[in-house]
């Protein structure tokens, strides 16, 4: 743990799970040789960020800043740094450190990393205590977590790309979904909509499924060819035994029964939120047609530069709401009624 | 539905779920040209007989003939017939017929058709009724679901290769479970040890869970490399993320999750057993290492006829307690308690 020549920034912070996000300051370090300095200028607003504030995860340090959708502006570079220049649009997500050696690592899929270093929530070894988030005026980070952010992105719509983006990119990438498939996507939230992005762009035949008769026309307008109504069982009904494969992104506890009975044999329904509790799932609907479920977790460092690569090549950014600083508290409040389209974004300039 | 010609057979029948299987005389159909009749040699026993007479799955007609891991030798064959010859010995496993036009059935995965006809307790399209199974002195089958037996297998122990065989070889070869792997089997039941020995056979690191301290010295005899009492919580624990493959074989309700917890990242839990009640599954267990939790049903008829090429090449049968037909339900008491090394087959000469 080394101390010396750190810089103050400017955050939002928590000081408990109770207490809201209120400005504050916060201590980063001295960028090492290999460190890119970055002023943030945009940070995504993921529902992770409301669980870890709160501490419904039960590891939250506090003061607490949470934000792992980090779009920014390198501002500094150690004499090592390769990669990146002072004043390039760079991109931070969840990870900003991994162990770099194992079969993980090695395999440049460092979110599987047991000594991975979240962005926010992690230990952080350079300054002790927890790493801190994007809520804030600046971070630095070692230059082989920073990603490349294509020119022709704009920038805060490419904010959550990061998190929302890549979550949903690499299970559709690793379950090879492509032309001639038929793709359910669960769920049209944060990550929902970019799952119906990303199966649109890679050539599937896109299925949103949604409580809500509303988001209907907004799903096809994102994609999809077609919407289905999850609590109308006649229509579930007739899409059973159809899909090569199910992105689910609800985050809480439904019936993931009623989607894996509409794969085909051999299909694969895939979980990318969380929910708490165990889910119940019945044997027979598995066994019957040799299907499978999984889980997914965002992506390591080089499919999350390929993702933003593929994102600028075909023109996808995220939909966002833009809002202020100040404004967090009240946005944490209508994401919990998933009253956003279809993900906020802080301009860090009101910070 | 044709009538014609018909002719009878001793069996073992049950005439409702609270009456124990008895003498009884059943139809079979002569002949047709694609037919194969078959004098029954051997059947083993299989749980799902059990549930079957028992109508534990709701679906039973009666009389109720069950078996489905039949060794016979052909004694008629209809003119069209050209793989089999009177005098041969053949095998009937869990399907006697399919629609033989959908895609499952084009690709050889007869289990997965919609229109498989099971040998027993499906409905039987040439006499009405539901289909009858192998205990019995006899059965009529068509030709493209009737496989060879290699002669250098013992027949008798045979027998169960046609359900118990089938069920641990489809899923670890589906899986690609070979050299360099480590790859568990829950349970050391009639399918359990042929887990085992499949599993060895195909050059894997296996490694036998059992709930019973009793059965690991047979374990290892079979072939398991390691042995892990699963009620001990530090056993369990040092193989934590060490597995590629977990094939689990126990249809009783039971934790899932300390299974899926030993997989490494991108590891695969294959449930094969088929509890009657819903599975709880964490899902961060799955998420966090990107892992699977499939279903695996039999094997398609091509894949039967390779799995008993390859016992025959191996020298691979079960371990087999012989009984008389008069021992059926003595031998269901004693399977309810696991009391089978591993499987029973039934001498049809004593029927």
């Amino acid at each position: 743990m080394t101390q010396n020549k750190t810089t103050t920034a400017k955050a939002y912070a928590a000081a408990s799970a109770t207490t809201p996000l209120a400005a504050s300051t916060i201590t980063r370090r001295a960028p090492t040789d290999q460190d890119v300095q970055i002023e943030i200028l945009y940070c995504g607003v993921c529902h992770s960020d409301l669980h870890f504030v709160r501490n419904e995860w039960g590891f939250t340090q506090y003061p607490a800043v949470p934000g792992h959708e980090i779009i920014g502006r390198v501002t500094a570079t150690g004499k090592a740094v390769k990669k990146f220049k002072v004043g390039e649009v760079v991109g931070v997500g969840c990870l900003v450190d991994s162990c770099r050696t194992c079969p993980d690592c090695q395999a440049g899929l460092e979110q599987f990393c047991n000594g991975m270093v979240m962005t926010y929530g992690s230990a952080d070894k350079h300054l002790g205590g927890g790493t801190l988030g994007g809520y804030s005026q600046g971070i630095v980070v070692t230059e082989d977590f920073v990603l490349r952010i294509p020119a022709n992105l704009n920038p805060a719509s490419a904010a959550p790309l990061l998190c929302a983006g890549i979550t949903t990119y690499s299970p559709l990438r690793r379950w090879k979904v492509g032309p001639g498939q038929k793709v359910g996507i669960v769920g049209l939230g944060g990550l929902g909509h970019m799952g119906v992005k990303f199966a649109r762009a890679f050539g599937a035949h896109v299925v949103l499924f949604t409580t809500s008769p509303s988001k209907a026309a907004d799903a096809l307008r994102l994609g999809a060819h077609e919407v289905v109504i999850s609590k109308d069982a006649a229509q579930m009904a007739a899409q059973a035994g159809s899909f090569d494969f199910i992105l689910d992104t609800v985050a809480a506890v439904h019936d993931l029964n009623a989607y894996i009975n509409l794969l085909k044999r051999d299909g694969n329904l895939v979980l990318v939120g969380a929910p708490g509790e165990p889910l119940a799932i019945a044997a027979f609907p598995l066994i019957m047609k040799r299907r499978s479920f999984s889980g997914s977790l965002i992506g390591g460092l080089p499919e999350t530069q390929e993702m933003l690569d593929f994102c600028s090549a075909h023109h996808i950014t995220c939909d966002v709401e833009m809002i202020r600083m100040d404004q967090i508290n009240e946005a944490y409040e209508r994401m919990l009624k998933s009253d956003v389209k279809y993900r906020f974004v802080i301009d860090m300039a009101t910070l």
